[in-house]
Formats: structure tokens, sequence, C-alpha cells
């Protein structure tokens, strides 16, 4: 029977640091300050930014939400990032994706300021992500994942870690990440052959495909540690993640639940990347 | 006993193709033209200067060679980066790296014109890589990699591929290069326990960890396609790959030597880079 790992524990954990962090930059005049953009209103996006604007206020960052009108030009899109981007009271932009159609992520993405970019929508920071040099911005998921492991002490050097899905948002990112902690690391996919096979390998298996409770039973090691990154609803409109949690806690190591997982945690990592990207303006200006 | 992959043979083939497309361009009056940037004088690079100068010549690329002094200040090389961005006769850049520690390859790399960054040297384009966008330049080698594989028509969809080494010149990007291609991928390293267990299980496996013959025989499955990046030199200053040719040709599928192999092809996918940037720019400006 695993050890049931409570997200609401980790980020109960990061967050009185932050608090911590928080009160000392205030009693030097400094409040971090966040920007969220939307364009439009997507439910998801606003159910995530409700939850990003409670953990602001909890920790004592400043929180505005810049909600411009579904048909925002691009043009009107990136003006309105590149003032952030000037604006000395905002330390990090978080940009709600999917963007509409009429605008291209592919084109936007470099507008945002590396600096200010908490998320990692700036390839220049997805660059630093892959090479692993110091003093860019992952994206939350992964670093929630990462937060996860390391409140646990679950050690990653020469592990056989697997990874199923090849996002950018989680897959790929969480690959070099694992990577650069010393992990031999294996991404499967929907084009994996015999998948069961390969997760069954695993001692670290982070399912992160999409699919709801698709990781069963006998896809799963004896005593492996499972962190479940889907977010689904079934048939029945319950939240479940992508793995099978009550089969397959009975033979894991330790299991994230869904709700109360890794979803628990990236809002607090939104945070502590607001936090630093602050500490990162004052290093500068010195 | 394994099929003997020849390097030369896909470096000739895609020559040809170079070659023509070289002739049309020149029939519409462009001559594609590369820069590489040296600095100081490091044997190595200049050894792989010349290769490529050659196989330029040979394809009818403007190669020119813009050699700087040791000494070289960042500022100096940063201007001299900029002004090939801006010479209207110049398609491709090509840094030689490693830089003197004077200059510090994290701040100038951002300075490469992405459009002429035919080895990957801007983080622009090694996020494109990360992320399988179009539109990229990925580095060299890896292409030279993929080459290969496609010339010999080898599947990569869902094929269980490990590349042992994980540098940013190979390891890390091809793993992202193989993933789009739909191939399940396992990233080994100096850390990972039980590499023989790793390395049997590959359908295609990808030397490039820079250590002597050190893919022995028992390391290596029935029938595996195995690629060798490594170009080492042992103690008798013969030059030789990452895997321990004569013993794991017995067994192999196919087997690429060195030199021969990956090596051979390296020049000529830089010519394609270089002829490729040449369209782009033809395109941009309509």
């Amino acid at each position: 029977m695993a050890d049931i790992v409570s997200g609401k524990e980790v980020a109960e954990a990061l967050k009185q640091k932050l608090v911590d962090e928080v009160d000392e930059l205030k009693s030097n005049g400094i409040i971090p300050g966040l920007a969220i953009v939307l364009v439009g209103d997507r439910p998801d996006s606003l159910s995530y930014i409700k939850g990003a604007q409670k953990r602001c206020s909890e920790i004592g960052i400043d929180c505005r939400l810049v909600q411009l009108p579904a048909d925002t030009s691009e043009e009107e899109f990136v003006s309105r990032i590149r003032q952030l981007n000037q604006d000395r009271s905002v330390h990090g932009i978080l940009v709600m994706r999917p963007l509409p159609a009429t605008i291209s992520e592919d084109r936007v993405k470099y507008e945002i300021s590396p600096l200010k970019d908490v998320d990692c929508f700036n390839p220049v920071n997805m660059a630093k992500v892959m090479s692993g040099e110091e003093g860019g911005f992952a994206p939350c998921t992964p670093s929630a994942v990462m937060e996860i492991l390391d409140y646990y002490g679950i050690e990653l050097t020469g592990k056989r870690v697997v990874i199923v899905g090849r996002s950018m948002v989680v897959g790929r990112p969480l690959s070099m990440m694992m990577l650069k902690r010393h992990a031999t690391v294996t991404i499967c996919h929907t084009r994996t052959v015999d998948l069961a096979k390969e997760t069954s390998r695993a001692e670290i298996l982070v399912a992160a495909a999409g699919k709801a409770r698709m990781i069963k039973k006998d896809m799963v090691g004896s005593g492996a540690v499972v962190i479940d990154v889907g977010i689904n609803f079934d048939e029945n409109g319950k939240m479940c993640g992508d793995v099978d949690f009550e089969a397959v806690k009975e033979l894991a190591g330790k299991i994230t639940p869904v709700p109360g997982g890794v979803g628990s945690v990236t809002s607090t990592v939104l945070a502590k990347h607001v936090i630093r990207a602050c500490r990162m303006l004052i290093d500068q200006e010195g």
C-alpha cells in the first residue's frame, strides 16, 4: 500500500518559506508583483487564475489580472506585453495559454522579457531548461513535480525515470530537468510500442499524457514512485488523473492523488518564481 | 555480422542534391555564403574548418574564414558577429567552440542572428529543436545522425532508442529530434546505474559519450542499429569511436565506423544548412 503524497503539505511548507521571503522584501519597501494576462474568458483559465490569485494574496504578492477582449489583435497583445515588461511594479508575467487563434504564440512568445517570464513562455527560458543553465524559469507544472520529489527526499541520481507524455508544458522540459539531476530518463508517448513494458521498469513514473486513468496497475512496478500530472474529468464529471489511483496505490511505493497532488503545488511554484524574478531585478539594479 | 554504414555514401548522396540546389541558386545570381568564426587557433577547430572549406568549395558555397586573435575581447567578438549578421553575402555563420575563456558563450550566443545560425548556437534555435518547431537549425552533428538513419530507411516511429551522452551538442538535442520522429527515447550518462542493461534494450543505440570504445559487445542487443558519434584517439594515437567496433560489429544489425561514419556527414549537413539559410533569406525578401 503506497504512501499517499500530499501536494497540499508540499505547498504549505513552500508557502511558509515564501511568506518569510516576502516579509523581508516588504521590510525593504518592495512588493513582488505578478501580472496575469488573459485574452478572452476560457473557464479553465479563469479557474486557474482564481487559485493563483488566492495563493498570491496569502503570500503577499500583488497579483493583477490583465484581461483583454477575445478579439484582441496580435499588435495590441504585443504592445500590452511590452508595457508590462517596462512596468517596474510587475516582476512576473504569466500569459494564459492557449491564446485565441488570432494571436500566434510562436511569434509573440519572444516578446515577454525572459527576466519576468515566470512560466517559461519565452524560448530563451526553454533553452535554459534544456541546457540546465541557471538563471531561467522552468514551467510551473514540471517545477511542481520537482518540488514534490525534493520535499519527500526522493533521490534522482541514477534512478530510472519514465515520463509518459512529451508536451512542451510537462514531458519535454521535465525530462531535461530530471536529466540535470542525473536520472536516467525515458520519454514515452502515444507511439510507444508496449507502453506497459516501459512504465513497469520505472523507479519513478510520471504520468503526463492527459488521458484519464490510462496508467493501470499492471503498468507499474512494485514500490515505484508514481507522480500523476494529469487533470481529467471522467464520464461522471469527476476530476481524475492519468493514473488509475485506486488500483495503482495497492502496489506503488508513493503516489500523488488527483486532486490534491501536483496541481496543488503549481500556483505556489508560480509565487516562488515571482519572488525569484523580484530578487533578480533587485540584484541586477544593485 | 553487421552492415557497415558508410557515412561517405550518405554524404555523397546529400552532396549531389546540394550541388543541384546551388546551381539553381547561381543561375539566379545568388551564391550561398558561409562565414566561419574562429577565435585563436585550436588545432581541432582548424582541422574541422579545413574539412568544411573543402566541402563547401565542392558544393559551390562561398566559405570565408574570419579568424580573430586569441585575445579578442567579448565586445570585439560581438561587434564582428553583428557585422556578419548584417552582411548580405553571408547566409550562414558558424562560431567555432569552445571560445576562449575571455568570451562568455552564455552571453554572446544570443547575438548571432537565428536565421544565419547554421549550427544552433543561439538558444532560439535550441528551443525550436526542443519544441520540434519548424524553421530553425539543429546542431550539425545530431542532424548528421538523422541523415544517416533516413538515408538507410531506418524507421524511428515506435523504436526504442537509447542515447548514451547528454551534451548540448549531441545527446540532448538528438533526444528531442528522435522524439519528434516518434521514437521512445532513453537518455543515459555517467550516472546511469547498470548502463549495459539500458543499452542492451536499444533497437537503435547512439553512443555520444566521448569515451574511447566504451560500448562493448555485451552492451549491445543482437541486430541493433549502432550509431557511433564519438571521435577519440586511443593510447596509440589511433582515431576511434565510443564503440568497440571490431567486437560490436559481430552482432549489431548496422553500425557506423569511426572514421567514415557520422563525422563524414557533418560538414555536408553544415552545407545543407547554409543553403537552407540562403533560401530562407530569399523567401523572406520575397
